[in-house]
């Protein structure tokens, strides 16, 4: 059986595991002060060349999401996101639990665009701050999102300035962003997510990485105290330098980019492929995740050889299925998978 | 430098490292549905001769303590802990994060008693269940303490019976619970920690995993939904067989006892050689944590060879210092210290 | 200037303020430990035909919908509500900020159906209780709601029937209990209520008392330890009988439903009297709330004389307002009003 | 029977009944944009000679404390104050329920030292800001304490002094602020509190009012979204105006100062009378409150004529109890409890 239902089936690339190998012998100070944290924050603010940047690494995306978002509102101040953001819909109520309301907006392949963001936020703000509604304060968005699409550099630039305009937050949800960097159709640098964002991470659980999401504030007006919201959440990692040395091992000479990109050429020769035999799609992605509307029976054949994902039921005989490329997916995986789609 | 300042340092034992390489090039599934966490999760019901058992990994300690007592408690209900308790001191509120106050009784020797707890829980259960007063519903205590003691199979005994007669939960922080087990003062077994409490945790991040802890619901009445609630903490690792693989490996023949053992003996030469030269000790801790009254001066001696950790200042001239052996601690480094003892 | 914007722009009833003023010269347990509390809730399990009802004084409604809900449900558990709820859209997130996601549900007229209910809870309750959802745990709608409509006791059996399918509890927002009850389109009794319901509360600011509301826990399982979570929340009054004494008041001899009818029957009249001039609503609403879509130029016209509320634009010619009857609404006002509506 | 357990055992002195009768044909805006509210915010700008002070009217106490502290705090932030405070002691965790926690320090009389608030807040702010710990961002004091003690002007400069060193909110309750003010022993005027402090507050409930606080704002930092805080928490009351009426009637002529004054006085003639038997007392008191050791003999005879409060046992044949004056007591009253001490 093939894998291809998610992008963390597999522990890590073998450098990363490698590197932490080498790490054994060595003594470490606790809680993200040693060297190999230290050294992998200079790297990502080099990368993103934001010198002012403090990056904290998170064992998790559930904890980097709601931890950024607990620390940056006050208890009346709220979140706009679409309705099928992963804080919204995947997360058991993460946000709410720390006392947050998410307003939650339509989508359109998974994303949100400037305009529904500033017509929601002027409901609060043109309207002279009502007292009985809360204050959108921080704009969430994921990259890639979870139909696997991006956000264009245009998109991202007009949604940034309806952030400034009202002085809200934005935030990406970068659990896929290497994902989303190595598409493709991306015109989005890091660099780029550095200047128009307050705070973003680089998603290491999904790309490469045993585990571990390392969290950008590019905005010094978040930085103070950030770390010990971690702390209360108990995001910060004892052995603090484990999700250092990885990230460092990842970045330091590119291979973060080169696994997410060779992933998403996979995954669009599987667009291919399918587009070919005249499959429709749920979303336009053009990355690692691929969400292909089939009937039932040809679900069924699918999943003789390969372990996918049922996304959703579409009507009575057809379903939403994602086949998802990772890191790890190589090139006899996607030829064997080519194959099926085009023999079933 | 020999660092002998916490038992986190180091990354894992050989053992654990290679059980996880074992694993890289398999699939899992993810959030902890896996086989390995099945079988951890079988070996610590027949290791704690608890069949009902409930047993969620978790990666840190932190995390472990707060969504515990998170899950177990109403808004309305409170915790009865040592003042020095991990979770009143360290933790930066983690607890009252999650809205619980906590009832901090005067410890010795870090640790509580029975009649102490019976006395608080009175104020409450035996007043008429006062409305303006939180219930006293959960009773927290570490196993060893932070002061390195240890609580005798009565004193648990007897702690369990006043949680009994007030309805109460028994919640044990094992963050150190190896080096408890292999104290040479112990009394108590994994069976008996099934039998007297709701709810334990086996500590791996200290006592030679990577990092991990396992938490036993022994209380079959605490079981439900509890994962959801580690989901909404974002406690449960994408990647949840590498927690299950680690247990598996430092369980499957007792390796962790060994460990821990092993650790605590070195501790106890350090502590001999130290009564030997007269010093005096902050507890009566019999595990690996040692807690030596010394001058600035003698301090300052131990400085050039040890990194060692200054618990507090006792007085204008003398300071409590921490030595701590770990799973890794070796013949050559104790000996390297009974040494400096000996010769400052 | 006739005030018509909302039913709590004067103080009370002559009969509430009398009873006020005849306790004044004597002492009275605090916190609602008194006699009148003591008759009122009496007064009320006999009215509810519901021997078994708890009742509870609250000050005010926001408090009343926050505080249930809190004290009935568990961290991961979410409540069901129609996205016009008040809770979801006029009190500033207080139920998330007590931990909690609403599932907000489309209306139609302010109401939601027994079969969008079910729908919503299957997503869950069919689905094996994934973790990553909320559990949906309690049901919340209004009655009347807050477009002024009300819920038949069809309507009302059939939600209550999916909430103990699934266990789930049924919460009725009683702000407006009265207007509904008193409308010519009713055919609920407040033994329904007791029955069909968890909990509901008799809404008394809106309704001839000074300020309060009264909560019927009907259900004995939610009833323990709710007044310490009143308490927590600062919802238990020091001077409790003042809230006692206006309820049994209003309610000894049937002045609340006499207020209330009155005033819906004055709404009705003046709902008529737009009607023949060829006005249309923004809702079916047989109660006191009359949504009613005008011209700027017509809404203009009525501010000479009325106060009124604007709820919403409807586009760029078009307002809808809304014209709301009290407890202490009279004859002629509602004539002046229909005076008004012929001429303008 | 006399009853002297409390100061809110009656309604409202006739003057404040008589101001909210004259409101009653009057219609108002709701939720504090009134007239009223804004008549007597007005009055207390002028009283506290604090022209930018922002006041806000609250239904009651608990609210008004546990309102104020979520609003000031963010989620790693705590509180300093006495063991024995309002909030620490009496509310069932409100503070703790808003995810903040409590640094409860040792009280002398019921009061706690500029000393002690600054040892504790050095922990936390000499030792480089230690992730672990909470930030002390509020220093809670009480005026008069829960032991009718009261701050000196010095001892009020000298905490405030501290609080400005580090950074911290000075929050002062003030739910028996009245009989402070007109103590014999006091020297602290409405001013001094404006200058002194953040935020505090002029209780209402205990002293004259039917129900109500004034919540004054002094630092203007901290006004801004402080009303929709309270909203969130339901402690906006929907008719607004009847806590403003009420402030504006106990207020415009000094009608509140000579209530607690005369309560005061009374209270200081009873415990001289105590005195002169050889009673001692539990506090140096010199407000309305009077805690008296007496036998359990002496108990029962009082017990025969008067209603108190037992605040504690002393010993097996000792008890304390609590005297209370209030704003509502008479010469009468106070010449009973007198002529009874002398002849018990």
């Amino acid at each position: 059986m093939i894998r291809m239902n998610n992008d963390y089936h597999r522990a890590a690339h073998p450098e990363v595991l490698k590197a932490i190998e080498e790490t054994v012998m060595n003594d470490y100070p606790g809680y993200g002060d040693d060297e190999w944290c230290g050294r992998a924050a200079d790297l990502i603010r080099s990368l993103t060349e934001c010198s002012q940047a403090a990056v904290h690494f998170f064992p998790g995306a559930t904890q980097a999401n709601f931890v950024v978002i607990s620390a940056l509102l006050k208890s009346t101040q709220s979140i706009i996101a679409a309705q099928t953001g992963h804080i919204n819909a995947h997360e058991c109520a993460s946000i709410e639990n720390t006392g947050h309301k998410i307003l939650a907006l339509e989508q359109n392949n998974g994303k949100i665009t400037a305009a529904q963001i500033e017509k929601e936020a002027a409901v609060y703000y043109e309207s002279g701050e009502a007292e009985f509604l809360t204050e959108p304060k921080l704009v969430y968005i994921s990259f890639t999102t979870e139909q696997g699409t991006l956000y264009s550099l245009q998109e991202l630039k007009d949604i940034s300035a309806v952030c400034r305009k009202y002085g809200m937050y934005l935030f990406v949800d970068g659990a896929r962003l290497g994902y989303g960097l190595g598409s493709c159709m991306n015109d989005v640098s890091l660099k780029d997510f550095a200047e128009l964002t307050d705070v973003f991470y680089i998603g290491g659980t999904k790309c490469g990485a045993l585990f571990g999401e390392a969290v950008v504030l590019c905005n010094p007006a978040i930085q103070k105290r950030f770390k010990s919201v971690m702390k209360q959440n108990g995001a910060v990692l004892a052995k603090g330098w484990l999700l250092g040395v990885q990230f460092y091992a990842l970045l330091k000479d590119g291979l973060y980019f080169r696994l997410a990109k060779q992933a998403d050429e996979y995954a669009m020769q599987i667009r291919k492929s399918f587009e070919k035999k005249g499959y429709t799609f749920f979303s336009d992605s053009y990355s690692n995740q691929q969400f292909v509307i089939m009937t039932d029976k040809q679900a069924e054949a699918f999943a003789e050889k390969f372990i996918y994902e049922v996304d959703h039921r579409v009507d009575d005989t057809h379903v939403c299925v994602r086949f998802c490329t990772s890191w790890d997916t190589d090139e006899k995986e996607t030829r064997e998978l080519i194959h099926s789609i085009e023999s079933i």
